[in-house]
């Protein structure tokens, strides 16, 4: 299986566990794919849990995406707060409580559209904005194979939909997210899941009589493969930074990655090494086809096999030069996500090789 | 195996996922360990990595702790700031680039002692403190049988206290961390093999003419089958918040956890459910000798066995009530200390039942 290769030297004098961001490759892997959908035709909606970032998102935007894509209220409102209003919350938020109030004070603020996969959660996403100055816009979720959140068929879908409408809502049309692609070779038959789900969905919608302007797909493994018709939008997020897993899908190439952790070592004995990146800095997160919790390009064959909150093991091969106590090393996490929320600011490389701080301005907003 | 039970019930209104914390349950967790420490006349020094809260650490200290455990610059420099002084950074910190001026600045301005476990590793922090108006304390990490750091034999770790002395810093005893006790049945053993291995290193020191005050062991596990002569000083962190590992290990009984996550189902399928809870609120965490990322009381024999960021996928057996979208259920969560890095509060139920926010202090200050 391919892995992480050719990453820039780091930043000297960094303050380890350290959260490096190479922001020309961030750019590269940006253009990249906004000039493949802009020759397609078709709508980039970045998502932004990756990145959690009011820059990124802005490199994004003025590379000509359309809008954003946000996983929760709390990632609506930091974006909105920074002028980035074109924004669309693809979750079936359950409008209760706390949620009701910000849902319709973002409502006010932003152009918001928001998921929906029941009745129920149609309705209560209406009782919440009633009253505000104009409509608010949904997207009816369709589940594509991935069995997590989405309506179960193409009647279900329609019938969400005419639920949403008749309590007042705008339907804007129809999404999915193909989760499963996250299994090695599984991406073209994914890709093919959400088209077909989405084209059934839409033609069930439309036959019930609501129009469906958007049909919004795809995930970072199938970013490009289900960016056909019926499909006029996507909302790949981890393309812009990448990572490991992206790698060893074969859905980014081995250079491409953008973000490492950066380690030192620690303790250092015969065959193995303790690096101060622990599960507070890489998380646990290790899918079934990766082995051990991130990877080491300086080191091949080195395994990070155990994490404690502030030690990560490392198991060294006999190929490995020697290893020394201080060595600092960058690590390319497994999954980029869940470590750029560990970390209130991450350490940019920018194009013109400075270090700077950059905030992860939605960090921690999980709600 | 034994499960969390018997939890309190959440506060109204919650805007989820949220991190609970029953603060009676805290307090009666910091009072039990510290009257069985107190009659064994053993001093006890909590880690504070597991709640990184300035006002939990003073409840410790309120109850008797001598001082506070932390594991990183970061952690010490939020206690310090507070006023908490008397810090033991057990860790073997590699004081370089910018953490030398950072351990200078701290050895100033509190209390310190700091783990070591090379030649090197002393060398290094002796020139980060030189010209320091008083010496720096350490203490020499003992492998105890974790083989993560610490000396692997009692001349090692006499060979590194003597360094650390001629180098110009003072030796005040041995510490250890048995975490291999994070294995069922498995912390009587520990527990020996942590009052072993610190008696030996103790002597070691000795005879090479260092003495020895402080000797230090402890895990949540062994926090009191470690608890005796030569030992004298007891580090458990994990024990005032408890968390499912604990219980399931047998180290804290089914009515102590003392922290949930609370979330909102957002879909409900049948023998499924969602939760608005996924790996930035719960973590990936999971032990071996569990099953499932977290567990809820109130749904026996459910398992939560897939997270995404934002998404906690649930099997439910056929015997769980009727499950409904939009209901809220407390999660106890596999490993606290990841947890509690997640958020910048968390709600706590206060001893007179109040709902009040709660600073994470030392939130993400992981080196």
């Amino acid at each position: 299986m391919p892995e992480p290769a050719d990453l820039p030297p780091l930043p000297a004098a960094l303050d380890t566990p350290a959260l490096v961001v190479y922001v020309e490759r961030v750019r590269v892997n940006i253009e990249r794919l906004q000039t493949d959908l802009d020759a397609r035709g078709i709508a980039l909606r970045p998502h932004v849990k990756t990145h959690k970032s009011v820059r990124i998102a802005r490199m994004q935007l003025d590379a000509g995406a359309r809008g954003l894509t946000v996983g929760t209220l709390g990632e609506a409102e930091v974006m909105a707060s920074a002028g980035l209003r074109d924004l669309f919350l693809a979750y079936p938020l359950w409008a209760d409580g706390p949620k009701a109030g910000r849902l319709r004070a973002l409502h006010d603020a932003a152009d918001l559209r928001v998921g929906v996969e029941s009745v129920a959660g149609a309705e209560r996403l209406a009782t919440a904005v009633a009253g505000s100055r104009r409509p608010l816009r949904v997207m009816v979720e369709v589940d594509s194979g991935l069995h997590r959140t989405g309506t179960a068929t193409p009647d279900e879908a329609a019938t969400v939909a005419r639920a949403a409408a008749a309590a007042g809502l705008v339907v804007e049309g129809v999404f999915t997210h193909g989760g499963h692609a996250y299994r090695p070779g599984s991406a073209g038959a994914v890709a093919l899941d959400e088209v077909t789900s989405l084209e059934q969905a839409a033609a069930a919608l439309t036959a019930g009589g609501v129009d469906v302007e958007v049909v919004s797909a795809g995930s970072t493994p199938t970013r490009t493969l289900a960016a056909g018709a019926p499909v006029n939008e996507i909302r790949a997020g981890t393309y812009a930074l990448g990572d490991r897993q992206q790698v060893v899908l074969g859905a980014m190439a081995p250079d491409e990655p953008a973000v490492v952790v950066a380690a030192t070592v620690i303790a250092a004995k015969v065959g193995r090494a303790v690096l101060d990146a622990g599960a507070k800095a890489l998380t646990k997160d290790m899918a079934a086809f990766v082995e051990g919790y991130g990877t080491i390009p300086a080191w091949p064959g080195a395994v990070i096999d155990k994490l404690n909150d502030y030690h990560g093991m490392v198991s060294l091969p006999a190929g490995v030069p020697r290893v020394g106590v201080g060595d600092v090393v960058a690590v390319v996490p497994n999954h980029v996500c869940p470590v750029v929320d560990l970390v209130s600011s991450f350490v940019a490389v920018t194009v013109e090789g400075r270090a700077e701080h950059w905030a992860v301005d939605a960090r921690g907003r999980s709600g």
